[in-house]
């Protein structure tokens, strides 16, 4: 693991470091945020996952979460969106596919299965390497994201709830598979059978009976993506007769931005902590 | 004015706008952050400087003011650093001279003396215009900023004192007519002689006899620009047998950058507020 840049702030430390994966077979980035309070004691993790287009750097830079995670003192570990590098499969002038949309899952289909593999590397080899690396509690494991990074929580949170204490997301693709935006990437990464796409959609898991306890869920009514990409009251219906718990709350003139994610940040890391502790 | 932006953000709005600047021949852009408050009555504005090689976008992506200035109805006016444009003169290849780096002065010397007019910019041209379209008190006017923005915001409140009721610095240039890295640039804007060159240096306005309150400054003692080019003590030296009042604080291991900002951020916004209100 090699350390790229390593910056005091909110009495604790915000570091990005690089390392070779195994699960992406690629190199990769990742940004993790540690309270003052893990100086002297194992804290809890929250991890982030960022949306389309995004790098461990959005958030890192407008996210706004180190004065409260620092209040908290929970560490913060923001992954990257997918793999990267010059050999890595890409379209470039496709937003939704490829770079920067890994979408949270394994792809089965060449050449995307190369490298695109970030559900394992989110849940299996990157936890360990923050296992070994930082003084974190992993018995206290929250997961929160944004847009596709929403998805990419609350599909992990519903695949492995054993690992999960909390969950939240700020506005996300709650059902991917059916959605114009992304329903093609689902095709390229996984293949025609629209049945293997379920495992990695939301409201499909919680049909074919995946549990978690609850999930809070913010989201702006004047998110473009609202309609077509986004649409978190198909997540309402599907948990409707379910004992998933669900806090949706909608927010007028809010959009789809940092602006909208910070805003409602502290909220968020409270949600987590209170579950976490 | 053109709106290039409005996101709404804890309630309130985070815009960007553009003009054509007659002070700087170009067009310029700024941000202003407007408070819900904002909406019901005029509210104290605080003006935020940038440093070297910023624009208004650096502070506004990562210098997370908005939570707080909302909380105390706060207006936020962020100007870029210096004029811009394909026929403004620059020294590419310098990020100590030229675009991104005004110095918040009016240079007399060509060809920089054609547009890089920031100071008549800041103090005169866009308070003008920030007072003709948002609902401003500007009776209550404060000012802060970083680095050359520091400096920026310690000479524009010494020079005009009964402008603004409060003035703060993040790192700021102290003594930028004596430092390395500043020097070369007050010759190149405003010639040889020296002599002329105090009229825009904290401490030697001070020498000279310019008086404002008090100041607030916070700067990192892991900043790697410290002894060559901020040199705090040199102020608290000048100020030493005035009527000055100078909060000075040193904090270890914080740099020069928005890690080190946006951790006393909310310090400095209840500074301004407390003697706005």
């Amino acid at each position: 693991m090699k350390v790229l840049s390593q910056n005091t702030a909110f009495g604790g430390m915000q570091g990005v470091f690089q390392h070779q994966s195994e699960a992406c077979n690629s190199e990769m980035t990742f940004a993790v945020f540690v309270p003052p309070q893990a100086i002297a004691e194992k804290r809890p993790v929250l991890w982030y996952l960022s949306g389309l287009t995004c790098t461990h750097q959005n958030v890192m830079d407008k996210g706004e979460y180190r004065r409260m995670a620092a209040e908290l003192g929970l560490i913060i570990v923001c992954p990257d969106t997918s793999p990267r590098g010059d050999d890595v499969a890409d379209e470039m002038t496709n937003w939704q596919m490829g770079k920067g949309a890994g979408f949270y899952l394994d792809a089965t289909q060449k050449p995307w299965s190369d490298h695109y593999r970030m559900y394992s590397y989110v849940t299996e080899e990157l936890p360990a390497l923050i296992a070994e690396n930082f003084r974190v509690d992993m018995d206290r494991q929250g997961i929160f994201g944004h847009s596709m990074g929403g998805h990419g929580a609350m599909t992990i949170a519903l695949k492995t709830p054993e690992r999960f204490k909390s969950c939240s997301a700020f506005a996300p693709i709650v059902a991917p598979s059916t959605a114009d935006w992304s329903a093609p990437a689902f095709e390229k990464y996984l293949g025609s059978d629209r049945a293997l796409w379920r495992a990695y959609d939301a409201c499909a898991l919680v049909e074919d009976g995946a549990r978690f306890p609850e999930f809070l869920i913010d989201q702006g009514k004047a998110d473009s993506f609202l309609d077509n990409g986004l649409r978190p009251w198909l997540f309402e219906e599907a948990v409707k007769d379910t004992d998933i718990g669900l806090t949706l709350r909608l927010h007028e003139r809010y959009d789809h931005s940092y602006y909208f994610i910070s805003t409602f940040m502290d909220d968020h890391l409270r949600w987590h902590a209170e579950r976490l502790s």
